[in-house]
């Protein structure tokens, strides 16, 4: 559910301080300070307390004709138990650009409230690279999941309602395809039958609950340019399909208005700031499976209008979240990456080259070498979009330098470069050669940046270029059905779509066990769902669990607040 | 549901503006500006926008020592669809003393969000006398109530996933009292069937959802002293009963802790401003008949160190909301009123005097003096409580002189003045008078609050006492198992608890037909729940309603935002 995956404490000494000791021990700066560090006036701040802000629309608008900064994208290879460190990189780059004297924003995903009572909370970075408040930002942060929920429970509800009173567009009671949300996990209300105890209650059939991250009006907020894109994109969501299997809008249940109007502050970027006290936008999350996996649109162009550099990630592995991020996010948002970071660690490169969990600890530069593959692929397929890469190590305390010093060798043997980064330890001092480096690249101007296909290509072709291209795949399989089901929406007018792939996050195949760079694979596509309004058809490879459950002892057992009143057990 | 009752369109000239043409012209002041007001400092306030903020913990708990300001309840004879006013007239009546040099802090209830996408929302008062910012008060708001529902809801999911893991408190899965709820009118959600879909979705069961003002949660949150009192309150829920009948209480389930920490900013009182930028704290919003339907008492109280005078109101008319405050929230908070405004319409009069809605037009003095006896027995109940009484005529552009002079005529010879109050059209300057006399009253000190009933009485004689006190019923008719029931629970030590009466607001009777004074009628108990947790028992003589529906036509299918970016259609 949640990507970030803070640095493991196993490979800490005693001494160090923990992701939220640290927080807490902060020397949080009033967020109009931080604001002005971008030039936005107090007055164009609607605060959330004294460290949270949203940006108001007024000021939004009246940056558009600035140019933009640069576009830096932070992704990882693929994700292993042993943690990355994505958006640590994330902060820790912003910091460190800061640092060397650029104005520099970090744009990220919120958290969802549900998954936190299951297991801890996550930092948002870690160590001496983390976004503030945490506790906030784990919790009900500026309400925008709320309102989420909110709208797309409001548009479930009318619904059902039209078919109470009438149903006078003819919605098939079996093709209700409009579930509810909760920001939850409630793995009871995955399925459910509503409607119940008789003629006042309305019609009974079966439907269920999503968590509120897998909502399409998260993925459409997180993709839209302003309210009039977003209302306009909220109308285009299909919602039922008719006696006949016409779709029926969401328009034509008419709640596209009210769902805009609960949305209008939702739609405003979240201002907070990094441990160094430099800017960073925090807003939306959308799933990075059968979502595109990346903050807003609107959070990304608007720091660019403010930032001479913009540092921003995107969900999973490069496979999955850099994909997205180039064919869906800048695509739409028609902006262009300068450069982009692949965050590498010894330890994941180690499970990459076939090291269990538990193994990790001795040097083992032979595991090093062997798993670099994995690495190798992602800068050749990133580079493949016409990006310039770096390669950022995360450094871990357990890291020999004959480890490093391999990770380096290969990267240059791949034209990249790979920078040992220890913001985890020393914040912005720890990533000042990674700065400079994306300084000199971003101001080369050697980017050519082009999505992997034109919006023109055939959907079931996309699907083939995404799986042979990225995943270095022999061949897509998908039976008559789901390649009819393509031809349908096509004939419909959705044809110009880009894809978006719900495929395992470990692995370049779809068998999560999968490490390194497997070749000759298929790429089985047991489904695919058409997200009218966010506008991307979602192929998935897998089983997609859009409602988590908790755990045995959930998380949620041991939260509460201390004789001080401070809250503990959250992360 | 939303129990404000806006003055009635139909009886006002075209010249005049309409509610929110007036709030959305208001000049709002920085809510720093208000909370100074108060003696409150800036850094003592969370700010939520430029025109709300939250008080914080810290300040609160400096001004405890304090000595408490004058309470007023605004109060009201039976609501008819002519309109009262209660609320317009509390907010008035806060104007109208601060201006006359006291330091007046109005307490209301928020709104919940669902119904208003099903009919118009309200204002929180009406013509000059309002509270603001209207809009977001229709909307997400601070977020208090999105906060009780992920409260809410996160004991759900615990409660099923007890269940889903082994179910060690042996839960009788027919018997999980504890339900679902989501503020949105969604009848197709009242009554479902969970955890189907299979082995890894759980146990099915029967269950449904309420909409989020009929939570415990909600009721707990208004009774609250404190957070150390909120989570005792919670842990004490009962949520379901074993096989062996016993119940699981909120704390078998060790949900409180994190439930406290998801309403720990709910928790704290909104401070908003009256269209006269004077202050307001809009906190909390039980529903009136299964719950109290009062402010919360951290708000009352919070003001009552803070103001000279507190000016709040209570649910439906005397007989359910002034009983209710004076036997539920006083009682509980230990707080006691020190005068009671019940507000009265020449227009609601004639309703209880037999006269039409379409009708109510042309003078009609005799039909006042008929419907004059319900203003009558309301003043005789409210006087029993030890509470000096003022009536406000809240007065309609219809109302004639000859109208008005009978019901003053009427109250004096029923001990009290009736006040013309005219804060609808001028504010303030409407009600001086009123101010005034309130002021003279709660100076001399002439109170002497005490509840209707003690602790110790048993549970059916308080339910008896309440009928034939407050309703003139001839008697209470319960089947032997409701009294059984009763029983059961003063064994299990619940027996000192108050009642909380669910009947119709439109009534003295069960029958809301039945206006005026009515006697000779009996009051039967269809139904008793135990609210351990908020701490009362709550007897159903009717129908309640805990999820409401959408109309035909919702209110929702109009709102939007307009080219200008302005919500419209909301109010």
């Amino acid at each position: 559910m949640n990507e970030v995956i803070a640095a493991p404490r196993d490979a800490k000494p005693v001494a160090f301080k923990t992701d939220s000791e640290i927080a807490n021990a902060a020397m949080k700066r009033p967020i109009q300070e931080i604001g002005a560090k971008l030039g936005i006036d107090a007055g164009d701040l609607l605060p959330y307390g004294h460290d949270k802000a949203k940006l108001s629309q007024r000021f939004i608008n009246s940056v558009q004709d600035r140019p933009n900064g640069k576009l830096v994208l932070v992704t990882a290879i693929n994700p292993t138990p042993a943690g990355e460190g994505k958006t640590t990189t994330t902060v820790g780059l912003g910091d460190g650009l800061n640092a060397i004297g650029k104005t520099a924003c970090v744009c990220i995903r919120e958290a969802s409230l549900g998954p936190n009572f299951g297991m801890k909370g996550g930092a948002a970075g870690g160590g001496y690279a983390q976004v503030i408040p945490m506790e906030d930002m784990n919790l009900h942060f500026t309400g925008d999941f709320h309102a989420i929920t909110s709208a797309h429970n409001l548009l479930s509800a009318m619904i059902d309602n039209h078919i109470y009173w009438g149903n006078e567009q003819d919605i098939d009671l079996r093709r209700v395809v409009w579930r509810r949300v909760v920001d939850m996990n409630d793995r009871a209300l995955r399925q459910i039958t509503c409607s119940l105890g008789g003629v006042a209650n309305g019609f009974p059939r079966e439907t269920g609950f999503d968590i509120t991250v897998a909502s399409e009006v998260m993925a459409i907020l997180c993709l839209s340019r302003d309210l009039e894109d977003l209302q306009h994109r909220l109308g285009e969501m299909i919602v039922a399909y008719r006696r006949d299997k016409s779709p029926v809008y969401c328009r034509d249940i008419k709640a596209d208005g009210a769902m805009t109007v609960l949305l209008k502050d939702a739609m405003q970027p979240n201002l907070v700031q990094t441990l160094e006290n430099n800017p960073a936008f925090v807003h939306g999350g959308p799933f990075a499976n059968i979502a595109h996996g990346c903050n807003s649109v609107i959070a990304t162009t608007t720091a660019l209008k403010l930032a001479d550099y913009v540092v921003t990630e995107a969900g999973f592995g490069a496979d999955l979240g850099a994909e997205k991020f180039f064919d869906i996010k800048c695509r739409k948002a028609g902006i262009a990456p300068d450069v982009a970071v692949i965050v590498a660690t010894v330890r994941a490169l180690k499970m990459n080259g076939g090291v269990a969990k538990a193994d990790l600890g001795p040097e083992n530069v032979a595991a090093v070498k062997k798993g670099l593959v994995n690495l190798g692929r992602h800068i050749a397929n990133v580079k493949s979009f016409g990006v310039p890469v770096i390669v950022a190590i995360n450094h871990f305390v357990s890291d020999t330098d004959a480890e490093v010093q391999a990770v380096q060798d290969y990267a240059r043997q791949n034209g990249v470069e790979a920078i040992l980064c220890k913001h985890w330890a020393d914040g912005s001092q720890g990533t000042l050669d990674l700065a400079r480096k994306v300084v000199e690249i971003a101001e080369k101007g050697a980017a050519e940046f082009a999505p992997l296909y034109p919006d023109e290509m055939p959907l079931f072709a996309k699907i083939e270029t995404i799986a042979k291209r990225i995943y270095h795949a022999d061949e897509v399989i998908a039976d008559s059905k789901i390649r009819a089901q393509l031809k349908d929406w096509e004939e419909q007018g959705y044809g110009h779509l880009p894809i978006c792939m719900a495929k395992t996050q470990y692995s370049f195949t779809t068998d999560p066990t999968r490490r390194g760079a497997p070749t000759g694979h298929s790429v089985p596509i047991r489904e695919v769902r058409l997200a009218a309004g966010a506008g991307f058809i979602v192929a998935i490879c897998g089983e997609v669990m859009t409602m988590p459950g908790l755990p045995r002892t959930p998380a949620a057992e041991v939260i509460g607040l201390n004789p001080s009143g401070e809250v503990q057990g959250l992360f």
